[in-house]
């Protein structure tokens, strides 16, 4: 039986959008396993199985209902330990936390701060003002004003990527020669931009963007087929 | 035999503090190499056995010689296989670029804006003016100016630290539950500030702080009792 995956969606049910679901939408294809997901919704917390907290992805394996991409990672790397590994090796498990700790404090950090108007655009009017009452206090101003200066910060994102670049430009993943769970960590904050701005986050000839495709066309074009913008 | 390692030194023959001797130096007691250092100064490229790049680290064993931090680190693991591996998996290898990648474009620029006179100072008068004439041009002002104003950026430094910070505070080191070469690398770093400048880096309620303590303390404590300052 296939395993259920509650997903982010916005306006439209099949654009995915967050980046936790992609990290575990990329561990289940990964991991070789069926997924059938559900169009979730901001605020929609008497929809998603227990227990939860309220966020997403949430999966439910026969009996088994997990909740947080992290819990959900480890779940499925214990569960189906016959199948690729995502943290081959202790080592590769201990050094995973330093790319998703980059990745929440540095990387997502500077995503949002340039497409935070587009996730609202892509959000249901009826959720919007749910999404402006919880981001603004958080950033301590308007969502406008969040982003209203991108292009003048869009070089200093992309000089924060330097410790990204530096290695995709010398190995074709992440994890080295093949892809693992920090690769999808990294991809799901690129994913997440991507379904939902047309705002340019890496130039074309950046290795990052090479890494990005690779990642997009991984497990039959799983990312590339998903509603998106750009390349 | 002993391995013979040629190691940065200054005024003082015993006081080391390259950060990518550091990476060598606890690369060889992850081994449990035996190791014989030579002190070296910059610019005597003369001294040091061929091939070179003029630089440090330089490592003999037997009849090899290896240049290069990195290239020690592989050397080592593939020439030393039966020994504790610094790089436990093909994955562990790909995941340590990512932390050398943001050690050496985020950790060392931040750490050598706060110390550079402190290098300077350390360094014999003889070779003062080949440091200042060789670094002046890279960051485009005086070595004093450079440091001036270090106590204003302490916090954007000790910021910039949240990817390593969020992961030793939930694991005793960069790479787990053991260390590994990650951990060295982002080590050197913090062992090159304590080694030649009493400028404190890390608050001691730092959780980056207790796991510099917990490297300190490795292999018999050969870096607390190697020359320095602080904790």
């Amino acid at each position: 039986m296939a395993i259920t995956m509650y997903d982010l969606a916005g306006v439209e049910a099949d654009r995915r959008f967050s980046p936790f679901c992609w990290r575990a939408r990329m561990a289940l294809a990964h991991k070789g396993l069926e997924v059938e997901t559900v169009p979730w919704r901001f605020t929609e917390t008497d929809k998603l199985p227990a227990p939860n907290e309220g966020r997403v992805p949430v999966i439910v394996d026969g009996d088994k209902v997990v909740h947080d991409s992290s819990a959900i990672a480890d779940y499925l790397d214990v569960r189906y330990a016959d199948r690729p590994s995502l943290f081959p090796g202790a080592t590769a498990r201990g050094l995973t936390k330093f790319v998703q700790n980059w990745t929440d404090t540095v990387l997502h950090i500077g995503v949002i701060r340039l497409v935070l108007m587009d996730i609202y655009a892509h959000t249901r009017p009826e959720h919007q003002e749910y999404f402006r009452s919880s981001r603004e206090p958080r950033f301590g101003m308007s969502l406008e004003d969040v982003v209203k200066d991108r292009d003048t910060r869009l070089p200093a994102f992309r000089a924060s990527l330097d410790p990204l670049r530096r290695t995709v430009e010398r190995q074709p993943f992440v994890c080295g020669e093949a892809p693992a769970y920090a690769d999808y960590i990294v991809f799901g904050a690129f994913q997440w931009a991507r379904s939902i701005s047309d705002f340019e986050l890496l130039a074309v000839d950046d290795p990052v963007f090479a890494w990005r495709g690779r990642l997009l066309d991984l497990y039959g074009g799983l990312g590339r087929k998903s509603p998106g913008y750009g390349g």
